[in-house]
């Protein structure tokens, strides 16, 4: 059973780059957490920086709200404008707090810069607040619990502009106490699914049995990232976090059942971690050559803390001349078939398994574009090859549509889907 | 002389799915054309699919602006709520169009399809409002203008949720319409200018004689993105474009002798791009050698196109045996120094100058963590190095905050800005 009276959650927005054009990335990840706790985003406003709209809509939606976020304007310099104004919007003052500015000075002094007089204006907490500490830059945060009986208390939070600033200060300081306040009896449960291999169509199909059963208590978002790979996600909101933890276990159980063969991961796990788990549990090493995607697949796999058992290295071998000398590709091969072929892919595959000492090697060759396309080589055309014992050589060949960073992107999650496949087809690649 | 008093164009936005993660793009699109026409979003406010909250909304936005576009809820059915919650906010009746339906009817017809009694909705409109044809879909958008004497009319536009339902309806009725009531003598030109080296403070000090002269037709955000570099963007708007480009004109200038050897670039240039114009320029080729960046700072490098003209390619040494196989680092430095030491990352910039057979040499050796600290090599310790003639061979070391990835991209911003560093100091590097 849902639970009934919602706790009202807004987030307000200081930025006059979000009204010039820039993307909001704030909303969806206050959005995935506040889920996450089984309470919702009632409203958004995003505001100029400029002090009187700024206040006006803190009071506006301090009027309406159990608790505020306001992200952003807390610089040290001329975007400074979110602790005055709510400063303003709630009738408080701001005190300057001498262990917050000498915190600052601190985080100055050892990345060796100078302070400037204005990052003084960080020390400044609303009267009654509490400093949430920054790991990633200068301004603190705050958070300010008012007192509203008979009503529940509001809470008013204010956060850095940065993503990685505020999210983990949000993690850390702001959901408990969005939790603990508002939460009780309130449980949600989440669960994520991770496909592969499956056009959109087709996942959608396949899941539909369980999607179309989405109702109050329970709904279902199907997103399509990071090309090729498909994300289904379920939220369960219950009375208890029993309750919603057993609607999620039913979920999973026909989830898994419907997308069986295409499934790679749950939760956060990535396919490249995916394939790190396999490689680390057959106690197999891996090496990549790269031209077009230079590097970024190396880095994609890297991702993964404790990746170094696995993965040996790489090299992008951009030039010719590095196919050739570090990588052993025969100069016949790069005369004849081209540097974007089947055959230099499969040498490169080969090559870098040698050079790096590894058991695998994962080559990938092609045309990123926008130059470089030629008759019978056109831009968005690559070439994969896996080489290694077992696994024999194989190489396949794809179209890509899209600009440069496009292709390039596809590329690296189609080998890392090429790689996976390889892994998991029975008997396919042992030690 | 910039346009005296700047016209209130409020965005509203209806859909729970923004509330629930999706990121909301229709907010880019929307600032852009505005600011072409040389207007301005004044807030923008999303609310869930919720009759009371958007009609609460919808009366608050009208109060203050002189236009509000409200996107979303024209469907035939559930989300159908921004007819009926408009209506109400404006305290104006609904009429049925018979000539509406009669397209709505036809559309169906032309599709094969049935018509579903729902769609009999989507035939109502606000009392005195104009149907906007849709091309794209089944919901006629509404534009209404409210004669409020003796303010300027008021102008209210509904327009579907679907960007490309939206977009061609907007630019062929609303936009027109804006232009005409509130768009008269007003012109827009824009300014990016990007800056590298410089902590955002003293960023700010530097450019506040410009910033600070930020009135009603001249406005600056600056932005510290990517680790270490700064984004000022000026916007002018002004009674005709040529007055908007001469504004912008003397921003420039200003703020190019302001920050003077800290511009890297302006507008889209990225850091990477503006190394490789320097490389090409003087015929340098570049190869680096990655250990925690893992392919990260290569893939950076080629982001721009034709990097194949200087950038030669890389090697991702993970292992330490790719350290002294593939890059030469000597036996002694790894067991006396360790591989994250200052000896290692200057071999390992001379060793993949040679294996690549390139001028220059960029290496970095790090620690991403979140495991491999250990005493005296903390997690987020970072070295890199630079090999060249000219160049000779130079290293520097950092003790970076943050997580895995935040290293990682902090070290390849870093290792950025000590290439452009070395190739803009008079002599330092030559061919």
């Amino acid at each position: 059973m849902p639970p009934r009276s919602q706790p009202v959650v807004e987030l307000l927005c200081v930025g006059t780059e979000l009204l010039n054009g820039k993307l909001n990335t704030h909303l969806p990840f206050f959005a995935g957490r506040l889920r996450g706790a089984g309470l919702r985003l009632a409203r958004e406003s995003t505001v100029p920086d400029d002090p009187r709209a700024l206040a006006a809509a803190a009071r506006e939606a301090l009027a309406r709200c159990d608790a505020l976020i306001v992200c952003g304007g807390l610089g040290p310099t001329f975007d400074d404008l979110t602790r005055p104004a709510l400063a303003d919007a709630l009738g408080l003052g701001l005190d300057f707090r001498p262990e917050l500015y000498a915190g600052i000075r601190r985080r100055f002094a050892r990345l060796g810069a100078r302070l400037p007089a204005e990052n003084r204006r960080q020390a400044f907490l609303l009267r009654g607040a509490r400093a949430l500490p920054n790991r990633e830059g200068s301004a603190p945060g705050q958070l300010l619990q008012l007192r509203r009986p008979p009503r529940p208390p509001q809470l008013v939070a204010l956060l850095p502009g940065p993503l990685h600033e505020l999210s983990p200060m949000f993690d850390a300081h702001v959901l408990p106490r969005l939790r603990s306040l508002y939460g009780r009896g309130r449980a949600a449960a989440t669960w994520t699914l991770r496909l592969c291999g499956l056009p959109e169509s087709a996942a959608d199909e396949r899941l539909r049995p369980l999607t179309r059963r989405a109702n109050g208590g329970l709904d279902f978002t199907i997103l399509f990232s990071d090309y090729g790979q498909v994300e289904l996600n379920a939220v369960a909101l219950a009375s208890s976090a029993r309750a919603a933890r057993r609607a999620i276990g039913a979920v999973r159980r026909r989830a898994l059942r419907l997308a069986g063969p295409y499934v790679f991961g749950e939760g956060d796990q990535t396919l490249a971690g995916a394939v790190g788990r396999m490689l680390r549990r057959r106690r197999l090493t891996l090496a990549v050559a790269e031209s077009c995607t230079a590097g970024l697949l190396a880095a994609r796999l890297t991702e993964t803390p404790g990746s170094s058992a696995y993965f040996r290295g790489g090299v992008t071998a951009y030039h010719n001349d590095l196919k050739r000398g570090l990588l052993g590709v025969r100069e016949r091969t790069l005369s004849r078939r081209g540097a974007v072929s089947r055959d230099a892919a499969l040498e490169m595959a080969q090559g870098v398994r040698r050079a790096a000492g590894a058991r695998l090697g994962l080559a990938v060759t092609g045309v990123a574009g926008p130059g470089g396309g030629a008759p019978g080589r056109p831009v968005g055309r690559v070439f994969l090859a896996l080489a290694g014992p077992g696994a024999g050589a194989r190489a396949e060949r794809f179209d890509f549509p899209g600009g440069r960073q496009c292709v390039r992107r596809r590329a690296v999650a189609a080998a890392l889907r090429l790689l996976w496949e390889a892994l998991r087809r029975p008997g396919g690649i042992s030690k």
